[in-house]
């Protein structure tokens, strides 16, 4: 059990809640973790009031959210299919409760918000019940809606976010839904009690690696100061990179007012392709190595735009050199496993939006027309 | 049968290919019906080499795609599920291929290639192949691979296409997509004849439902030059009118190489209402009025962003006077059903990105750094 001191909503020092909040991260992450595992790795979820039976029963999982938690969703859907084989599709909660979709008794309906009060997932959940789906909330808050009309939560105990541009509610919202894969491969079999250990101890050295990245911020700040009078930025990832490439972007949406935006590299010759022009800055999310396709074809995409007067900004894992040659500006990440690296890629990109906005002099705590918690459709 | 002539390769007394092409559409989107039913309305396809025990046996859908062809696809999941109750996902194809989709013996893929030699689509279909599950194309050149390596193919017929931002091709890639929904729901018995003879129908009206909106093709011109030095355009949508919004703003990106996003309307409070400034021109797709929730709820999203300075210019169906007095610009669209509305809305978005392009000078048939079809990874 976490602990919220209402001190905490306090700027401590930091210009912006969100600079704070970025910079708490690694205490956040480790809040997340804390307590759902014994010493041998086995997964404790004891919030998770929905029996093993009904979990072995599930066969199809939809995930929903909206802004920041869907793109928690689409990294979600990698790691659960991955390690369970159980089909999952991500869907806005917004899109998802005026259609018609598909639900049944075996659906597990994954509902993620920050708040716990997010209208249009409320609405979608209240849905997905009358349909008889079973639904899970991942939220921040103790006592929220959401999670009072699900059938399970995992709470993100992120601590209490104040800047309207979430930042540690993401990382501990994928550190629940990593979580939550990993407790259905344990009781559903599909993963050993030692393979699971295995990425619980690499979930343990998050917390290390978020702080890794803090401490070297000065470099990003500088980048960010930079690019103060850009018009555009864009960013470039693959596989379970593409959700960071999205996240990235609606930062500086949000904070920078800018266009900003997010695309699977493989997209980019169908289409867009056509903005790059001279001195654009595009990130790019490189895969680490182990993933060897992947991060050949994002060594050629990078090549590519840079052949086209792009500026390339790439986050690429401590001793892949291959893409140095390329790279404007090399931004560092600590080695993880693949589908781990949402948590490392995405700060950096934080960092860049929140000190890109600070430049421009805008409030980063209260970006124009937006609201913290949206609790009306 | 459907014959294509060499001299059709020419201008025909248009400026661009595309403007052609875009004006060719009621002769396409004939043409992708022609032979596809009987006088009952009774649907022969006769291209799927697929038995009907086989379709019954369908579990899952996944259909693929890049660029304009992905955005075909996403019309298809909300018709095929509301006519089939088959869950249908879809995906870029490059994506697919390069992470572990689950995929049985039941997986119908169907993979949408306008030139049929996609190479992200082609090796994603080889990789269905492997895993044993069959692969329908749905693609515009006779003969081509993706056919050639799939198990059924459904031709769209438009003729050649040699513009590079694609208009009849994506089209015809709605209609082979109703085409095949409905053949699933008539195999499956998911629609009754009658049911599926009424949206033949309404099919058949389409060709004169495009043709009205070419005809009125100056207003939408005369927009477009008004708009000639905008630096950011947005596109709105939900429920089958947010493919439209994004294809709408792909033709952008590939034409004008301006910011240029589509987002579903309900996304917008969760980030990019930030984005919104005096003087943003906005596309809003208004839903049919037999949506009532969703109308209702676009009708605020347009007075949100109305209040924010945004200047709104809505496609709505004739007759609806809802939104009127919140539309700087009203974009008049005949009364089709729902699930068909993106035939008929993708219309003008296609002549403002034309029309927008040749105004800022553009080379409108050869965008720069793209390739008409994608034939390398």
């Amino acid at each position: 059990h976490v602990d919220w001191d209402l001190s905490a909503a306090e700027k401590d020092g930091y210009d912006w809640f969100m600079r704070k909040e970025i910079f708490e991260q690694p205490r956040a992450v480790a809040d997340a973790l804390l307590g759902r595992h014994d010493g041998d790795g086995l997964l404790q979820l004891d919030e998770v009031r929905i029996s093993e039976d009904e979990l072995r029963e599930v066969d199809k999982i939809v995930i929903i959210g909206c802004g920041t938690a869907n793109y928690a969703g689409l990294v979600a859907k990698y790691a659960i299919e991955h390690w369970t084989r159980i089909p999952c599709e991500v869907e806005l909660a917004h899109e998802f409760r005026y259609r018609d979709p598909i639900l049944t008794r075996n659906t597990l309906v994954v509902a993620i918000s920050q708040s716990g009060e997010t209208a249009d997932t409320l609405m979608a959940i209240r849905y997905a019940r009358q349909q008889k789906a079973r639904v899970l909330a991942v939220c921040n808050t103790n006592g929220s809606t959401i999670p009072r009309e699900s059938d399970a939560v995992i709470y993100t105990h992120a601590g209490p976010e104040i800047g309207v541009a979430s930042t540690k509610g993401f990382l501990t919202q994928l550190i629940a839904c990593y979580l939550l894969g990993l407790y259905l491969a344990q009781v559903r079999g599909t993963k050993f009690g030692d393979e699971i250990a295995a990425v619980v101890d690499e979930l343990a050295k998050m917390p290390d690696h978020v702080q890794c990245l803090l401490d070297s911020a000065e470099q990003v700040y500088e980048l960010a100061r930079t690019y103060a009078g850009t018009r555009s930025v864009l960013f470039l990832g693959r596989h379970a990179g593409f959700p960071v490439a999205l996240e990235g972007a609606l930062k500086l949406k949000e904070l920078a007012y800018i266009h900003a935006e997010g695309f699977a590299a493989g997209e980019l010759k169908h289409g867009p392709i056509a903005l790059i022009e001279e001195g654009l800055p595009v990130f790019c999310v490189m895969p680490p190595r182990g993933r060897d396709q992947l991060h050949d074809k994002m060594v050629s995409a990078i090549q590519e735009i840079r052949a086209r007067g792009a500026r390339t900004l790439v986050l690429v894992e401590e001793g892949d050199e291959e893409v140095t040659r390329y790279a404007d500006e090399l931004i560092r990440l600590p080695v993880v496993p693949t589908l781990l690296q949402p948590v490392v890629a995405t700060v950096p990109l934080q960092l860049f939006a929140c000190e890109l906005a600070t430049a421009m002099g805008h409030d980063v705590d209260q970006p124009r027309n937006l609201a913290k918690s949206v609790t009306v459709e």
